[in-house]
């Protein structure tokens, strides 16, 4: 890498954690303001459309809840200290506890106070959005200094008819075929699950937007679950027109790259993803799917099956410091944002580029030296681009696309289309229409 | 394993091996009285149906042979001593001589002796079925023991028309499709190529008799191969009805399980074997079909192509004691044939239960907290029951049988199974008719 | 193997270096007199049949070039001494030189020098076909002992309307189906690249000459591109006769065979290499199927897809000695000759034989032992031989080629096809027509 990209990239790096800290404090949850001042915030960079569905909308098996805010919440001492204090982290509260303000004993408290005995400097992250419940996250070190008296407990929080909010980002293109990019934006203060994936989204939509594209694009920017469910039950008609799509999650750390795989497991997304991070990341790894997640497992729910996959770098719940206070803005890795980024832009590249063609001289080889696209003095081996030539020749039939001659030929994909676009320009392809396949 | 569990293995080993022990002085063969008095003692134990064919039956390429009979044989000396004496071991006698009663040099009855010189210690097994010839099989050291003189030599045996025996204990079920157990009963006092399949097989048809079936079973205890040969050729409509099918032989002995493959090698019967086999032990082998071994060799001949396969602990041929007096009582291994006997189960319970469904709430995942079946504060990983449901959910589109889902998961059968049993109960899943597939 | 086998190869490998060794001195190009002498001494050995094509001839998206031939060619001291001499050896002059007479300092001569430094005293193969350019090749220390001075120049050469020659031999067999045997005959005195091919090829067709055949066979002896260019423009009818086919290059030098698949990659011809070449060299390669090498290129361009894959020895362009002077009747072992011929007549004799078989008797095993095709004491292991016969009794359903079986039986092709033949014999099996599929 020239030291003009790497320059360029550590900007974008920087830009994309710059993003992220700004966006961090913000204490978000599956409805309420903290997604409202996300998206808002998300609309300052791309065209975006938000969405709000009232509390009690059924959406396929499910029900939009109740919309939850928070102002404050503590636990003081007889003395009036607070030593648990949502005002200094918002994990300090179990995201969706209903309201209260009480005075009770340790015994009273401790049933509701949750901490990772393993890790006593953390905060764990807790929700409880489906069953009324109220508590406090706090460090290990924290619980242990809780003297047997009693304490003011307060949540100042509200449970109450409202809204479920996401924001669309569309972008449209040649075709009415759309690639989906969705990320969740439910998660509190936490950088590397929630923040990676949506400020390379953000960025990733900056990137297309204005371009000439051959597909539309739909970002989502959606609650967890609930979100996409709606989002599902809302869209039945677009999720038809839904040709490749990625879920984009925890992306921002140092791990390497891994794919998780769509239920069909042989989309094309899949192939493609698995292509571009073979000559990326050479330690990258391919997951089969599995039904346990992140949103993929609704876009791969067997009624809609959609071609989905998702991209990660580290696994969530392979680092101890997922679902904690500690996955905050250190973890997150500006290199590894500006990389993930690249490698989403490379995917989206494959998935543009990605046609077959039909050799137009397929009767023996063309004669390429007359055309100047063969070395003239005999005897030697053919370098990589007249290597490339003749794949793109020989496998061009109309049934093999340019990455399945990427692939068969062990090519990177931009050389492949760096040679089909050569013989193109010199009448030995033609392009197979393949728009409304 | 539990104790309890653990004594009842036990106690079950040691009541098939004392079923053996009963069996083991009978002196069997393809036809005779041999046959007779083991399936009578089998039909003590599971509800039986005896069929003789009379000599001289054409059955498929084949005709059914005299029918053998033996009361004595033996080699004397000039002194009167049996030097070689059937009362002792009903091995010594070449199985199906002829009678022959004559007094001959050792020079002449030389070639009609058998011994295996690398086990001096052991008699061999030899047959002569379809060439009439008479014989005796010893062990290397009495062979090396006499002297060049004359002996009385005898065998008291009748070779006439009479009747090819064989038994069938039938276990009706709810379809009329049928799974075919089958092992042979044709080998003298030989314990594991022989009594330890006919045991298994007797004691599994009382676990499954009186139990309510999906499949109707079909137990056949017959002579190898003429056998075999006599009954396809007597029920070829019953053939069509076979979905799947086991041969047991040698599983008494303390080797490892191998399976062996029907010919069809992706057969129903031939996953759930490698499937239980893989969860049960993890030396087990799997190997290819080959058209040499047991009564599969009849079943997968390729006019029938039943889908049959043949489970072994060790394979015949591959240990020195198969067809000699070393495969005897204490070559059979108690705990063994308990654990093969449970294999056999665990496979019926498979191919009892695996069965297509379909998820009644395909778009989406379904709400599972709101039915109890979700844990309720988010935010850790989760465990293996809800994984198996979550499979169990995103696989059944009618297409995946539970078996597939186990496979593709990763989880064992019977998990999978409990969680399809649990959703089909919370009205999520239903079941997809194959009966009559 | 035994010691008359042994002595035929030896013989057999010295006769095809003699014919190599005739053929080596000659001057070939893709056109002109050498290629005319090379056949005609071809035509000694096999029926051949010569076709001549005119300059300027359209052949699919080429043209044939100018005829080309050289009489003389050489670099003189102004002492009059030949540095670099034609004479000596005719790689000296760059294939298709343009004719030159003139006298020049060393930097004008410099840039129509070849040499190869890495191997200095090697002279380096390179032509010039369709670009007009003269040139010599020379070996590295020959260039650094040439002092500044003025030389004289010469290529007696001349390009100018002629022909594109080239030779068939056909052998009739009974299926008017073909089997294609191709090489090129376009280099000059090179022996791996080019006369091994072309004298295999030369022999192998002596040996098939006269037999009786079950496909017709033809032996193209040909320029390379053009050469093959031209066939396939003036025989697309043939060419959809074509079953099987072979390109044969760097067959003699002392390395491990290499097949390179077809672009059908389980084409049978790529089977029956592969098979023949497992049971022969244990370390033999197989490629897959690329679009650069010889002329399986053209064959296998996309528009004919022949099944037509490429046997070698030594990968060309993985050898140093390849395309150079080293090239030479050293380079060639007559043993190596030899096994190259065996393996392609092995290939040939498969190719031949491979039919699919019903069995008669397919319920159930047929009694073999009534036909003296079994052992008649029971008890023992069978040998190769009765498995044979059983593999293709089983698996004789009229769906399984004898190589088929061959593969999933794990025997090699000529026990099974043995197996076979001895069960035809007996009325067991039928062969299943395939003659117009």
């Amino acid at each position: 890498m020239g030291i003009n990209k790497q320059q360029k990239r550590a900007d974008t790096g920087a830009e994309l954690h710059l993003f992220a800290r700004k966006l961090f404090p913000i204490c978000r949850s599956i409805t309420g303001n903290g997604i409202r001042e996300t998206v808002s915030l998300i609309g300052e960079r791309i065209p975006l459309k938000i969405f709000e569905l009232p509390t009690g909308t059924q959406v396929l098996d499910w029900t939009v809840p109740k919309e939850w805010n928070i102002r404050d919440a503590y636990i003081k001492t007889p003395e009036g200290k607070r030593v648990v204090d949502f005002q200094k982290c918002n994990l300090h509260v179990l995201n969706y506890s209903v309201p209260i303000h009480a005075k009770m004993p340790l015994s009273e408290l401790k049933p509701h106070l949750f901490t990772i005995p393993e890790n006593p400097d953390w905060i764990p992250y807790r929700t409880s959005y489906y069953k009324e419940n109220w508590g406090f996250c706090l460090t290990h070190n924290q619980m242990l200094g809780l003297k047997e008296e009693e304490y003011e407990v307060c949540v100042d929080s509200s449970l109450e008819n409202g809204q479920l909010t996401y924001a669309e980002c569309f972008l449209p293109g040649k075709s009415t075929e759309e690639v989906l990019i969705s990320c969740h934006v439910c998660h509190p203060s936490l950088a590397n699950d929630n923040l990676s994936g949506l400020s390379v989204a953000t960025f990733l939509a900056q990137l297309l937007s204005g371009r000439e594209l051959r597909y539309s694009y739909r970002f989502l920017f959606i609650p967890g679950t609930i979100g996409t469910i709606a989002w599902l039950a809302k869209n039945r008609e677009t999720c038809k027109r839904i040709r490749h799509g990625l879920v984009l999650t925890c992306i921002g750390d140092r791990g390497f790259f891994h794919y998780k795989k769509s239920r069909q497991e042989i989309a094309e997304v899949d192939r493609v993803v698995e292509h571009v991070l073979k000559h990326t990341d050479p330690s990258a790894t391919i997951l089969p799917f599995s039904p346990y997640g992140y949103d993929e497992r609704q876009y791969c729910s067997p009624g809609f099956n959609l071609p989905v996959g998702c991209l990660m770098r580290s696994v969530w719940g392979t680092f101890p410091e997922y679902h904690t206070s500690a996955d905050n803005l250190e973890f997150l890795d500006p290199n590894s944002l500006a990389e993930s980024l690249v490698v989403c832009a490379s995917v989206i590249e494959v998935l543009e580029k990605n046609q077959r063609y039909i050799n137009l001289a397929p009767f023996g080889e063309p004669q390429l030296g007359r055309r100047g696209l063969y070395p003239l003095t005999g005897g030697t081996a053919p370098e990589l681009e007249l290597n490339a030539r003749l794949w793109t020749l020989n496998l061009s039939d109309g049934h093999h696309s340019l990455l399945d001659i990427a692939e068969r030929s062990g090519l990177p994909f931009d050389r492949v289309h760096a040679a089909a676009d050569l013989l193109l320009r010199n009448g030995l392809l033609a392009p197979v229409d393949t728009s409304n396949s």
